[in-house]
């Protein structure tokens, strides 16, 4: 089976594509795929180096600004560069590049089981010059702060002089795009040198950001495999180190990179880097790639996933799951961006993507990455307070739609603040969290405060009419239908809220009296509360259409004209780059699951007709434009039993950036569709679910695979599911037995079990 | 009766105030009251001078952009200052100043009925020279370019050297305040000197815009009435001129400045301003008054209003209608700002407010100053139609929200762009036009035009539903609730725009094939469409409640919480200085009258009891935080009969900018509100309607009067309504004889009427 995603030629037009797919991460660092060697001038690329959380405070600009619109917002910065490492042959100092001379073999590949990213390329110089150079690369999951690279250059016919010209730069930028709105709009230069030095080997640069006056520094230091004079120099902006030997034995070239930063490392960075760099600098690339895939193998272990009879898709999955690992923010400061460190794409904000696309697969297999995901919400949860008052609450948390630090940074509250949903996904991800691990330390730990205080805010929002508890002025998941009164996913997920915050309220009070006062003492948490909690989710609004049989997105959507989306031309989509707002806002044409969505994950709420009846309503009028749709849908046909659909859903995202089907890869891969890759398999096809009454399994096998096999962690054990025309095998992997329904059906897990397909 | 404003002290804190107040226009020039001599450094003050519609193009910022949101806004420039006249007395050259020595005396006056404004100050210098000083300064009307002053000094108790500086400056910028969405946000510095220059005794600047080129010249000559040296100096960005003479007799010092522009002037604008300024020069001040008089006082013959018992309403109401005719854009290219000439409010922009607020007066006053307001909405239509096409509309005409040139300049499109209704607006403001005057020539000379391109626009943004045409996703004129489907005042205005479309459809086929041909040739009009208008009329869908009785201003008004305006502080007005707009979309809670004014503008189409139970309701609901609604809801408390009600909005409208009652009339005067003060008491009080089946009256008396006088013009018509406890009088002052109903009975005033007091 495939481990390795492979390019086999080299295409300038590309070239932006592949840096996002080549990206490297660890969940602290990151690096995009650019090439060593640099470029001949004018392609289009974004050399980006970035650390999770690291951001600099822009302005936000309004034609008219308005009480509490964010007047800053936090943005990913880009960091000291350390790619770049020019090579030149000869006398005549030819240098290397894939724009001049010839390239007579080009292959790069991905080592999915091995974390590191290799470039081979067989060129020959524009005088003749024949070399075979090979580039390694590592962002190390072991040492955190660490960023290998290794070149190994082997002449062909040329055994002559090579220079190697290694560089360290604080001269960088963010990159901007003034017209698409998911890019950054301004302030593309946010970091200024304030320290450039070598000493011996060693080369250092430290930065600062301009306003929120963050430093990062970056220690470099090269190794070479045989003699060569070296000369290092200092510039303004930049240090530079050369290397001169001859090619008469390959040579082999390390550059070992450590960052470090103010918001992890506090002061004294240059100096914290070098201990840090002293440290790892006698191991070789070898030895530390051996280290990464022994962390990658314990990963894949609990997380895999096959599909037979399909190596692309095989190959999308893998990949998808491999990012979404290397992404994950691991300390309280960092979450996943939505296109984790990969690129600048919407600057590197955090939204609820995290919380509803990505954390299932964390939780059901690196809990502990889970959990450190959840507690990066606790860290704002001051700020989510704030917010709440500054909009006009006098209790609650309402979380930021996007931010890094836990400020609101959206500049468009109709599809940014105003979308409250998020502070009810932020409370489902961590009850999901607790039924997956039964990890009730959780709600003591910080847990409860973040269900009170989000459960508060839904209080604050609604209000009772007609004997129903309302939510007016709101936008749920889809951003082609702005402000309106309630939109049943943020009432059914506010419910879910509401239901288990009062649940939370009395599990640790009968559990955990001390941490209950403590939590109650700091909030201010009067006993009452958690009455109008039940009262409030006992007699939610959910609004239904009984001509229609469905659930109407929100108490307006049905009364607009339909969207003639067979008509559309084709080069309208996404349709928000196309039609002003206020034209999407008139119709019934829906960006991504919205209600569809709801009915995934609170599927209880409702009977299969409203679903079925609902999935073909919304289908007909939904664009997919966000990448964050189709797994939904996909999820959702298999669970209304069509798997022609399920099948042509999934198709959609596993592949969504490797095949780049919805254009703008280059401003970074789509976690949320990677994590939505992930769910489609085991809650679709798999059809697990986790309640409160247990897990459950319902696998269904799409009539194109003859079988698939995925696992899963939940309470300390490992399952592996595996699903075949002839049935379903279910054995433990790891850990204790298990209580599990299969098909409804009830079964023990501690030695393998087989069920017969349905 | 009163006909001076006037104000007997000085009070630095109310500067800003008294800069609006005492502003003086022509409808094309327009320069703020400020001093003189200069302040003494640090008071706040914005000196200002403008051109009607003579703007910049600045760039507007977004946070995040969508697709057609607008790029640049156009924006009033703050033009070059002739306004400073420095004096300097005795061999100290002791400088006069109010913030020196001591002010024996002070007054200021603006004369309402010669149009000119007039300041009287006895000053003793701190050395104790004492001098009395008259300024007095003129806009002129009969000549367009043309602003003088006059300076008359006397000696008191000293005849010694006076040195009198008068200067011309380039070197000026507009006021900003980031943090007021009412005021400009940025780009001060606009203008840019582009040469400067003095020949004998002129002095000329010319500017030019930054991004707009446009330029503007103002060329000045001084006049003394005695000898004196005099000195004239060029500096890099202003002209200084200095005339040295004795106190011995009373010398008087006149100014003269002319101001051309690009828009009207074309090119060589400096030397177009030397001629104009050519023609006048030899004329002094008091015969420009004499010529500003005889206008004023033909504009008060047809428009003036007396109340009998109250000074202090009657300065406000003759304050408003003067402030209102002098700011009248009198060619194709302007219109009436939000603040009129009078500051940077708004940054210069037309809105509804013309058509809505202040058409009425001048289409029942000054009839061809009326029309030229409507042939500026055709100035601009090409770029409405554009507009529509960008907001995604395959035809009609889109008028923009806000624009000085044609350009949408709203960068807060719910309260902005959303506003569909201003094309409505127009069109309704023709057809007002149309009944008062019977002059069909403005259908075929542009008005057919105008209101085919706004229906046609209903058409495309409304769709048939349930047996009824709808409107879905626009902002009514309650900008506290945005983006709403089936706005009230929205629906019901497209009706009567769709309506008449069709009637000027037929009227223009049937009277002038000619021109009707023509129109549709040139914008391709098929005739179904006028069917199509039709057919959207009679099936409009009109919100109605049957158990509040009431028209909702939308079809989820009624849904929302009501917002508790008895608990909230005073100083939480206006709430949108205060709260977030989610915040306020989120309640029952107005900024204005919506619905209430949309049963003024039609009122057959609701039924008594709909407006008194709709206007109870709203009137709970409604904050006025917007200076357009009061007058609404005392028009219609007079039609519904509570005049106690109707008198105390009333008063609040008559002197909102003299007693700066919203507290930002430093910004420039709120001039829909003085169209107001207007309607409030001819459709108010006097009970005027203007209809198809002809006109009408139900003259009503507040109790707190004796008496009320007004005048109004119809078809060629002037009429005085004259209105006591014992009657009506209405007596003809020009025209031929006229039919009127009044209390619902005929009439026909050749001869004076009188009618009982109903």
């Amino acid at each position: 089976m495939t481990w390795t995603y492979k390019t086999g030629e080299f295409h300038p037009e590309s070239l932006l594509l592949q840096e996002s797919l080549f990206a490297l991460a660890n969940g602290y660092i990151g690096v995009r795929g650019n090439l060593e060697e640099g470029l001949a001038g004018g392609e289009l690329s974004i050399r980006g180096s970035y650390i999770n959380a690291f951001y600099d405070e822009t302005q936000i600009h309004y034609g008219e600004k308005l009480f509490a619109f964010p007047e800053t917002q936090e943005k990913l910065v880009n960091i000291i560069d350390t790619q770049t490492i020019e090579l030149f042959f000869g006398v005549e100092e030819e240098r290397f590049s894939l724009f001049a001379g010839e390239v007579m073999h080009f292959e790069r590949k991905l080592y999915l089981d091995k974390g590191f990213s290799e470039r081979i390329v067989h060129w020959r110089s524009p005088l003749g010059k024949e070399v075979v150079i090979s580039f390694k690369r590592l962002v190390s999951i072991a040492y955190r702060e660490l960023f290998v690279q290794q070149i190994t250059i082997k002449g062909i016919n040329f055994d002559g002089p090579v220079k190697i010209v290694s560089l360290l730069n604080g001269d960088v930028a963010n990159y901007t795009n003034a017209n698409d709105p998911r890019v950054a709009s301004g302030h593309a230069k946010l970091l200024k040198v304030i320290d450039v030095k070598t000493k011996k080997e060693l080369q250092t640069i430290l930065c600062e950001t301009s306003a929120s006056k963050l430093q990062v520094a970056c220690n470099t230091r090269n190794w070479i495999s045989k003699h060569a004079t070296v000369l290092t120099k200092v510039h303004q902006d930049k240090t530079v180190a050369t290397y001169e030997t001859d090619l008469d034995q390959p040579v082999v070239f390390e550059k070992q990179s450590v960052y470090t930063d103010t918001r992890r490392h506090g002061i004294d960075l240059a100096e914290k880097g070098e201990k840090l760099l002293q440290d790892v600098c006698s191991i070789r690339f070898e030895a530390i790639a051996e280290k990464q895939e022994a962390i990658l193998q314990s990963f894949w272990k609990v997380s895999d996933i096959e599909i037979e009879g399909d190596h692309r898709l095989q190959e999308g999955i893998r990949f998808n799951m491999f990012h979404l690992f290397q992404s994950a923010g691991r300390d309280d400061f960092s979450n996943i961006a939505a296109k984790g460190l990969s690129g600048e794409g919407y600057e590197g904000h955090y939204f609820w993507d995290t919380e509803i696309y990505m954390l299932p697969f964390f939780t059901l297999t690196e809990p502990s990455l889970a959990k450190s995901l959840l507690r990066y919400r606790y860290s704002i949860l001051e700020g989510a307070r704030e917010r709440a008052k500054e909009m006009g609450h006098q209790k609650g948390a309402l979380f930021p739609w996007r931010t890094i630090a836990g400020r609101e940074c959206s500049g468009y509250f109709p599809a940014g603040t105003a979308q409250y949903h998020i502070s009810a996904d932020v409370a489902y991800s961590y009850i999901q969290y607790y039924l997956a691990t039964k990890d009730s330390g959780i709600w003591s730990e910080f847990g409860a405060e973040v269900l009170f205080e989000t459960a508060r805010l839904w209080i604050e929002v609604g209000h009772f009419a007609d004997g129903t508890f309302r939510i007016d002025a709101v936008t749920g998941p889809d951003e082609y239908t702005c402000i309106v009164n309630n939109n049943y996913y943020t009432n059914v997920l506010a419910k879910y809220n509401l239901q288990w915050a009062a649940k939370v309220y009395q599990l640790l009070k009968d559990t955990d009296p001390v941490a209950f006062d403590e939590i109650k003492q700091k909030i201010q948490f009067e006993e009452a509360e958690a009455d109008d909690w039940m009262w409030a989710a006992q007699h939610m609004y959910l609004p239904y259409d009984p001509e229609r049989k469905i659930n109407p997105q929100d108490d307006s959507f049905l009364q607009k004209a339909v969207w003639n989306l067979a008509d559309t031309p084709k080069e309208h989509y996404p349709l928000l780059l196309h039609y002003h707002p206020l034209t999407l806002y008139r119709y019934q044409v829906c960006k991504q699951a919205d209600t569809v969505l709801a009915h995934f994950l609170l599927e209880d709420e409702q009977d299969l007709e409203t679903m079925q009846a609902s999935y073909e309503y919304y289908e007909k009028v939904t664009t997919h434009d966000s990448s964050l749709s189709s797994c939904i849908f996909s999820i959702m046909a298999v669970k209304l039993g069509n798997m022609e659909k399920a099948y042509n859903y999934f198709m959609e995202t596993a592949r969504l950036d490797l095949d780049n089907t919805h254009g703008n890869t280059k401003d970074g891969l789509h976690m949320a569709n990677m994590g939505g890759t992930w769910m489609a398999i085991v809650y679709g096809f798999g059809g697990l679910r986790i309640k409160e009454n247990g897990i459950s399994l319902t696998p269904r096998l799409p009539k194109q695979w003859t079988g698939y096999k995925f696992r899963f962690r939940t309470e300390g054990t490992t399952l592996e599911v595996k699903v075949e025309q002839s049935g379903v095998s279910i054995k433990k992997l790891t850990g204790k037995g298990l209580s599990i329904k299969v098909y409804g059906e009830d079964y023990y897990i501690s030695n393998p079990i087989f069920v017969g397909l349905q």
